[in-house]
C-alpha cells in the first residue's frame, strides 16, 4: 500500500532538540510500513497512492508511546479508590487478578487497546499476566507493544521465568516486528536475587530488554535498604540488570546517586504521574532526572489507578507537576515533553527507527484537529499541543502504515462488540471473586 | 417550552454528602428554565412534552461552574510560556491586554463559551475588561455567569470604581437572572486601601458579590506583609471585605490562621490548580481547607496559564494533588470534587437553586456519554465520573432549559464564524502590541 498524507501541517518530532519545530503545507509519503517522504509539499518527490488521506488542516505527528501500562487492567478499571499502593494491590487488585482468565485478559486488552488507539498512542509496554492473549490482541489489532510475562518469585523457585523465557521466544520480533518482547521482573520486592541473576542471563541470551517497578513508594525503597543495604537501583545495578537495555516504571523515590547511576548506564525511566498522585506514592524528581541527562518516557499505568489511558493527561502534568513543585516556571520544555511520549519510548523498545516522521521511519503517526474550540487561537504550537491539546482531538491514528482509527471508527476491532464484551468480562471477573471470597469465609 | 429528557442515568449532584449517589432509569422534566421533575422513570408524574430528548443511555448531571476565569484571553492562549505569574503579567500579558478592544473581547468571548459549553461548564464567574462586550456574549450565548469589571488602583484615584458600578447597575440580574454581577477589585497588590474600603461600602449597597486574587504567589503574600503588616485575607478582613459573599481566587498561600478566618467568615476559595501549577505559583492546601469548612470551588483561571478551558481537568487534579502532596491517598473524595465543580460555586455565585437535578432548581444540565471506551466499564460511578470522564464525553449541555450544545452543534454560536473570528482577532491584536511595541522604541 502507498498512502499520501495531504493538507497538512506536521512536526517532525524530537529526539534532543530544545523546541518543537512545525512545517506548514506538508506531505507525508508511505511505502507499506515505512514513511518515504515527509515534508514540505513543494518539496515532495514524485509519488504514485493507492491511497490518500486529505487532513483537512489537521497536524500531523509522531504515534505516542505509553510506556508503562497493564492493559488487561481495563476490566478493573476504577476499583480500589483511596488506597495506597500496598493496600491497592491487596485489597482490591490481587482478589480480582487471580480470577482472570485468557478469555477476560484478552477481552480487557481489546478494550485498552481501543481506548489507546482513540486516544493516539501507537505503541505501549506491557507487564501482566496471560501475556498470550496480551499478544493476540496487539497481533490482531494492529498495534505495536513491548510486552512481557510478569515475573514474580517469593521463594527462589523462579517458577514464573520459565513462561516469560518461553513468552518471549514465542513473540519476540512477531507480527511484523510490532511486537517486541521484555523479561518483566515485578520489582525488587517481588523477586529474589536467585530470579534476577536468572533474568540478568536470560536477557543477555535472548537480547532482549528488562521491564521493572522501580522504588515507586517510600516502603519499596525502605524494605530494599532493609533487605540489601541499598537503593532498588543500586540493588538492581549490584546483579548487573542495569548493563542491560531496562525500563523501569516510576522511580518516584530516587536519591541523587540513584539518579547519577541510571545516567551512567543509560537506563530508561517511565514517568507515571497521574498513577504516582492517585496512590499517594508521590511525585518524582523528573526535572532532576532529565537535567542529569536520565532517559525519561511516560506512561498511565493500569486503569484502576488512572483511571484511564489517555497519555495527554500525563504530557501536561509531567511539566506542571515539576514547575508546581519547584517553583520555576522554566523547567521541563515541551519539547522534553514530546521526547518523552514518543522517542524515547520508542528507543527503550528497542526500535532506532520509531518516533519520528522521518523519511525510513516506521509509518507510526497521528492527526490532530486543529479546528476544536479549545486550540484555537494557536499562537504558540509547541505550548498547545503540549498544553491545550486533548485526546480526543486525535482524529486519525496509524500503526505501521496502516490506519486502525479515524474519526471514531476502528478499521480492526469492532467498536460495539469490544464494548460490550468488555463490560461483561468485568462483571464475570466480579462475581467470580466475590464468590471465592465467600468460600474462603 | 416543556422538556423530558429519558434513557438515562442520574446523578442530583452533591452539596455535603460523602458520596454521589446514582438513580438509573431516570427521567427529568423541564418546564421553563426549572427542573419539574427528576429521579426515577417510574415515579414520575405524567409530563406533556414539546420536547422529548433521548439520553441513549447517557448520565445526567448538573452542569459545572468554572469559578474563575477571564474568558476573553482566549485570544492569549498559549501566550507568554514557562514565565513566573509577575513576569508573565508584565512581558507577555499586560502588552497585549493593552490593546484589546470590545470587538475582540467579544470574539474572545464567544470563542470562550463555546469551548465551555462543549466540556459542560453552564456557568463561568469572570473579571476583566471590557465587560459589557464580555455581558453581552453571555446574554447572546444563553450561558450563566457571575462578572466583574476589574479594578485596578495604584494611585488612589479609584478610576476603576465607578465604571465597575454601572457595569453591576446596568447588569445585575439582566438576562432572565442570567448574569450577576460582582464587583472585582483585582487583589490587594494591584488596589489601595481607599478603593478597597468603597469595594465594601457598595458591595454593601447593590448587595452583590465581590470577586478577587487572593495570596497567589509567595510574592503576593510578602508584599501584603511587607505593605500592611498582614496576610491578604487579614488585611481584606480588616476593610471588612471578608464579610460579604466573597469570591476568593488562587488562595494558595494560605497560612492556618487564613484557612479558619476564611472558613469562619463563609468565604469560597476558588481552586486553580492548573494555573497555579503553570505560573509556579504552587499547590493550594486544598485538604486542610475542607477540613478546616471551607468553601472550596474550582477554576481554570484564563487560557494563557493552563491553556483549555477544560474544568474535567481540574475536577480530576483537585484529589490528585492533594495525594500525592500529602501522600495520603484518602484525601479529598469524588463527592468534595463534584460540589467544588458544582454546588459550591453556585452558591457563591448567589443562587440558592443551582447545581442539583432537583424539583424547582434552575435546568442547567449535562449528559455525559457512558459509550466510551475510557469510562468502559464502570465499576464505580463516582469514581469513573472523576478520574476517568473527559470534557469530550460531554454529549448535550442545557442552561437555564435550553440546549446550547448537542453533539458537537452549538445552538445559539455559529461554530465555524467563532472559531475564524477568534483566530483572526487574536492575530490582529498580537500585530498591533508588536506596531505599539515598535512605536515606544
Amino acid at each position: 500500500m502507498r498512502t499520501r498524507i495531504q493538507n497538512i501541517i506536521m512536526t517532525p518530532g524530537v529526539r534532543e532538540e530544545k523546541h518543537i519545530s512545525f512545517v506548514n503545507d506538508a506531505e507525508i509519503h508511505i511505502h507499506g510500513n515505512r514513511i518515504v517522504y515527509a515534508g514540505k509539499k513543494e518539496c515532495a518527490p514524485a509519488f504514485e497512492a493507492d491511497q490518500v488521506i486529505n487532513g483537512g488542516g489537521a497536524l500531523a505527528m509522531p504515534g505516542l508511546c505509553n510506556m508503562h501500562t497493564h492493559t488487561p487492567m481495563t476490566l478493573l478499571r476504577n476499583v480500589g479508590s483511596d488506597l495506597d499502593l500496598n493496600n491497592w494491590l491487596h485489597q482490591a487488585i490481587f482478589p480480582l487478578e487471580a480470577c482472570l482468565t485468557d478469555e477476560a485478559v484478552r477481552a480487557g486488552t481489546d478494550l485498552g487497546i481501543m481506548e489507546m488507539l482513540s486516544f493516539g498512542t501507537t505503541s505501549f509496554c506491557d507487564m501482566y499476566m496471560h501475556m498470550d492473549a496480551v499478544a493476540e490482541g496487539v497481533l490482531h489489532s494492529g498495534m505495536r507493544a513491548l510486552l512481557g510475562h510478569g515475573i514474580v518469585d517469593f521463594d527462589g523457585s523462579c517458577a514464573d521465568l520459565e513462561p516469560g523465557i518461553a513468552f518471549a521466544k514465542k513473540w519476540h520480533k512477531a507480527a511484523n516486528d510490532r511486537i517486541r518482547v521484555s523479561l518483566a521482573p515485578h520489582s525488587e520486592g517481588a523477586t529474589t536475587p536467585e530470579v534476577l541473576q536468572k533474568v540478568e542471563q536470560w536477557a543477555g541470551k535472548l537480547k532482549i530488554a528488562i521491564h521493572t517497578h522501580v522504588s515507586e513508594t517510600q516502603f519499596d525503597v525502605n524494605g530494599c535498604i532493609k533487605r540489601h543495604g541499598m537503593t532498588p537501583p543500586q540493588y538492581l545495578d549490584s546483579l548487573g540488570l542495569l548493563s542491560h537495555p531496562i525500563v523501569a516504571a516510576h522511580c518516584v523515590w530516587f536519591t541523587d546517586k540513584d539518579i547519577a547511576l541510571f545516567a551512567k548506564r543509560g537506563c530508561t525511566i517511565v514517568h507515571n504521574p497521574i498513577s504516582n498522585l492517585k496512590l499517594a506514592s508521590g511525585i518524582a524528581p523528573v526535572h532532576k532526572m532529565l537535567q542529569a541527562g536520565c532517559k525519561v518516557a511516560i506512561g498511565t499505568d493500569g486503569v484502576a489507578s488512572n483511571n484511564n489511558l489517555n497519555l495527554w493527561e500525563e504530557m501536561k502534568l509531567m511539566p506542571l507537576l515539576q514547575k508546581g513543585t519547584m517553583l520555576d516556571p522554566k523547567v521541563v520544555s515541551p519539547a522534553q515533553c514530546l521526547a518523552a511520549a514518543t522517542t524515547v519510548g520508542a528507543e527503550a523498545m528497542g526500535y532506532v527507527d520509531l518516533g519520528l516522521l522521518k523519511e525510513g521511519y516506521l509509518a507510526d503517526l497521528i492527526l490532530l484537529d486543529l479546528n476544536q474550540p479549545s486550540v484555537v487561537p494557536v499562537n504558540d504550537m509547541e505550548n498547545n499541543l503540549i498544553y491545550a491539546t486533548l485526546g480526543s482531538h486525535v482524529k486519525l491514528t496509524m500503526v505501521d502504515g496502516k490506519v486502525l482509527y479515524q474519526n471514531g471508527q476502528f478499521t480492526t476491532l469492532d467498536g460495539k462488540a469490544v464494548l460490550a464484551r468488555g463490560a461483561r468480562a468485568a462483571q464475570e471477573l466480579a462475581e467470580k471473586a466475590i464468590a471465592k471470597a465467600a468460600e474462603n469465609v
